[in-house]
């Protein structure tokens, strides 16, 4: 029944060698990790313009706001750079680290085992609020449009978790087929948008505000610390790059020059993606507004209000909503790709490290709803507070990866190994810079649960593989020791009386096992009562001729178990606990109503003897036919 | 720990042949067994007053009242010659069945199955009841002058539920000790209460009002209807009086004449105590009061309500208290009795039927308190609502019993044996008008509940009944099948790799049983990866130098569990699978969060080898020392 839903679900089971079909290239990989790259573009523009809210007034003129964000779109060129740094980067860690990893890869071999979990625990936070804190956001923004999905955010919420898991579980390859529409129409939609500014500002150039150099520099309180925190903020474009990096193995062959490929194709995209939001805000001297955010206010202006512009527009903000709501499913591949890494070098338990039926990590995967249902459900709403938080794990995670990158290039010194140094370096003062921002400016606000978080998993990853090492060593067999085959060993049968189910029982132990003795226990109320039922029992045990011994009790107490266990205890004595077996006889009512009907001897004995003693314990059912 | 624990809350287990200690005599039993009926006088003269204040006007006058109550008094010695006949009744029960048994014992043998277990169902549902209705009736009646317990009832009830269910647990004799002085200060008061009321009369003869024939005669509107209402109303003092009979077993020997003992002292004690409420309150015309028990109103005309006359009233308001909440005790002493009857005759499933660590019926008590929580949390303070539903299975009860001796007298028609039958007829048409005038006033109410559940309990217990019957039938063991001890046998140890678990499940194997088989599944990515462990696990097992045969499987997909069970059914085809044993190699880490490093493939080998066939399943652990 159990494997029938389990098909229906999430299919049949694959063979280990159609891996090949499986696995997928760049077109279906864009559907499946980069919409948290993506999704970011939704709202890094919007993040930016916050921070410069404080230096516009209600009154400022488009005009100046033009010259303000001209500084938002310097941040933009700066973070674009910054992404094809970041791609040199991973383009050289796919390379080294085929097998994923990413960060936690190249700071555990390249940096030093701390840095690499370190890496691997921020990256880890950052999966696991990604999947609560985008579904979260998804259901946000389509909440006001849907009434009915806005009163049951909760519940929406879980179902969509458990969704997203059970596409996930169903393969690589044919969650892609789900993604990949809302992730080309989203492309397609922003790109629309840039088209269609720039055939406007060719068409109405006195629409279009650019921004002047002397304008940018009459900007007042624009201050070095602003641009920074406006550069941190924008950065939260960048999040979700480092998933290709973990799950390289989930391409086709060659799996690392497709992963390359596919992070180019990211990086281009998210690139262009970005500018086309952050200009057109630029040159429309759109502010920031916590109800409409950018996106929405571009296509507001560009495709207008009514008729088919209208259309377009809500189309644009539907497919903005489904990739916020689908970043969660970036996650899903990544994370429990790293975990896999991870436990493949005995930092996470083991059950992480091996595919399931559909050659996904499914583990890893019901592993992440458990955490992320946990999140969400026990913060509920307050999970988007912990934003912050979610920054500094990122660049982090990137100071890491730029770091080992510098490194490593500084260690091997080939090729031109300056400029990929400078490179690297350049990138690790950026990012570094980025997440130290990120860290004091967001401290109080959740980002010091970072620093709290990251060192407690530091040491369980820690603790984790000491305890591997410690079982590996433990139980390795000393060859040396003589095989003991042939110890005195025993096996009794507890009867109540000789019926079916006894007999059946003895019959069983009879055919296994080699010294087979059975026992009975009598509790009654009065000894001539007692030896009545002794008289009887051993009259029919007679009759049975099994040729096995028969060993009786008397009991004071009523309790048959522990009366078992005693003997146990006391006159097998000379026997090793662990050659002790007791063979218990058990019936099984075929209704089930019927088992509240019989004493539960058989299964009290059993957790008795397991609990206390290393005594072996094998029940015997009996299967009644009514 | 649970051992001790255990110890610590209900006392060591008692030996089958110290039931002597266990057992109480007269005093004690008033204290286990009569606080239900002792605690149904505080309101059975204001259950017939509620129902005669329909002809007391507002205005009456104290003498007119006096008048009405002269019914209400005839009523009560109508009742208390009825508690007589009972006595007498319920004396040959006893005498009949000192096992116990009641009217569950003489309905089921002198009238048949149906009578019988109408009757017990009736008392279950009754003392179920009393259990809920009477800790809520103490705990309003205490809420009210403490607000703490007011505020909190659920709670209270709970634990005050729970504690009685443990002092029960702690043996017959132990909860007595505990209940003993209630019962008699509840007494003492009462009686004080008479003694004042009578000298008070001699003293100041023109504060009463004795009603005259004339003037019960001008009473405006008192019918034979209201009269048998009114009746009905005041057999609720008759409530609890079945619990001797039903648990002749915990008293001293010679246990019949000491219950008979009891059971007299109790129906005087009874009837002294009711008439005296009775009594007073007619003397000094007292009104039906909702908020103001009878008692309390007599207690404060008695001693008044300031000075030492106060402290008194308070002590009899508070005993008045006690008694009732601990009326629930007649119930747990009465009904575990009760179902161990009939788990005898099989009608209750056999755990009901033994006696416990502490010589009581511990699974009894503990079930009695499981479901009481369930009315209690389940109704809450709608239980008491459920009163009459409560008289109706009394009076069922006393007429099953009357009606049984009625037939059991006309069959064997010995000694005195007409005036006995008048007796029963008598007692029977009483008890029996009483149960069909309750049914039909209070049908709506609550009383169709009985009709509804009584039957359905009677089915439940009949099928109850016939399921043990298949059992025995099924489980009959046929002495001419010739036993089959030397079946052909196989046992599988799963091993993973030769290492310190594996070994010592292989040694354990080989010590015990007689045909033992290693079998390993490889499931590697490649058939070269493969390959290779499979070498690698053969030239250990060559050094073990076991004997044992290892089978290895290479798995195309990645569930071990699943392959092995696959084995089982294709290649051990031969073996019936009763006689396949699977020995299951387990490693028990040290700290509890180790365990959940560890791949569960031992688990889940177990549980589908266990669900899915009849295969044997043995786990082999090895505790590891770190």
């Amino acid at each position: 029944m159990v494997t029938t839903l389990k098909r229906l679900l999430i299919g049949r089971p694959l063979k280990t060698r159609e891996i090949g079909h499986a696995k997928i290239g760049v077109i279906k990989g864009m559907a499946v990790m980069t919409p948290d790259a993506l999704s970011s573009v939704a709202y890094a523009t919007d993040q930016m313009e916050l921070v410069l809210a404080s230096v516009i007034g209600a009154a400022s003129s488009k005009a100046y706001i033009s010259n303000v964000l001209g500084f938002s779109m310097l941040g933009t060129f700066i973070i674009v750079a910054l992404a094809f740094l970041l791609y040199f980067a991973y383009r050289s860690i796919i390379q080294e680290y085929p097998r994923g990893g990413g960060a936690y890869a190249i700071g555990l071999h390249d940096l030093g085992k701390y840095w690499g979990l370190s890496a691997a625990s921020t990256l880890i936070v950052g999966y696991t609020l990604t999947v609560a804190v985008s579904i979260a956001a998804g259901i946000d923004a389509i909440g006001p449009v849907i009434p009915l999905i806005g009163h049951h955010k909760l519940i929406v919420n879980i179902v969509l978790t458990l969704m997203i898991m059970l596409i996930n579980l169903r393969g690589t390859s044919e969650s892609a087929n789900v993604f990949v529409p809302f992730t080309y129409i989203f492309i397609g939609c922003i790109l629309l948008l840039g088209a269609t500014a720039v055939v406007k500002a060719l068409i109405h150039p006195s629409s279009i505000h650019v921004p002047s150099l002397t304008g940018m520099h009459a900007v007042q309180g624009m201050g070095l610390f602003l641009f920074l925190r406006m550069f941190a903020s924008g950065c939260s474009a960048l999040t979700g790059v480092e998933a290709v990096s973990n799950s390289v193995p989930v391409f086709k062959e060659p799996s690392p020059a497709r992963a390359q490929r596919l992070l180019l194709t990211l990086v281009v995209t998210l690139s262009v993606l970005f500018m086309i939001v952050s200009g057109t805000s630029m040159l429309h001297g759109l502010k920031y507004n916590p109800d409409v955010p950018l996106i929405n206010q571009e296509s507001m202006i560009l495709f207008g209000t009514h008729g088919f512009g209208y259309i377009v527009t809500v189309i644009v903000s539907m497919s903005t909503m489904c990739i916020l709501a689908i970043a969660a499913n970036t996650a899903f591949t990544g994370c429990p790709a790293l975990w896999s890494s991870m436990a493949r070098d005995g930092f996470m338990p083991r059950w992480l490290l091996h595919k399931g039926d559909r050659l996904v990590y499914s583990n890893g995967i019901v592993f992440l709803t458990l955490i992320s249902l946990i999140l969400t459900i026990g913060f509920d709403a307050k999970v988007s507070g912990l934003m912050p938080l979610y920054g500094v794990s990122v660049f982090y995670t990137f100071s890491v990866s730029q770091l080992g990158m510098l490194v490593r290039t500084l260690r091997n010194r080939e090729g031109k190994w300056v400029s990929r140094a400078c490179g690297s370096g350049c990138g690790f003062a950026l990012t570094a810079a980025a997440c130290l921002i990120f860290g004091i400016t967001r401290f109080t606000s959740g980002a010091w649960l970072v620093i709290v978080c990251v060192p407690l998993m530091v040491i369980m990853f820690s603790k984790i593989q000491r305890h591997y090492r410690e079982i590996r060593e433990e139980l390795k067999y000393d060859f040396s020791r003589p095989l003991q085959p042939d110890r005195d060993s025993i096996t009794l049968v507890p009867i109540a009386s000789v019926n079916k189910s006894s007999v059946h029982a003895l019959e069983y132990a009879l055919a296994n096992f080699k010294h087979v003795v059975a026992v009975s226990v009598i509790a009654q109320n009065s000894q001539e009562e007692a030896d009545e039922v002794e008289r009887t029992l051993r009259a029919q045990w007679e009759r049975l001729n099994s040729g096995v011994r028969l060993v009786v009790i008397h009991s004071q107490y009523r309790s048959v178990a522990r009366r078992i266990q005693r003997f146990v205890d006391l006159e097998l004595d000379r026997y090793d606990p662990e050659d002790i077996t007791v063979v218990v006889p058990q019936f099984i009512t075929k209704k089930w109503w019927h088992t509240l009907l019989h004493n539960k001897t058989g299964s009290i004995l059993m957790a008795w003897l397991v609990l206390s003693k290393s005594v072996k314990v094998i029940a015997v059912p009996y299967r009644l036919k009514r």
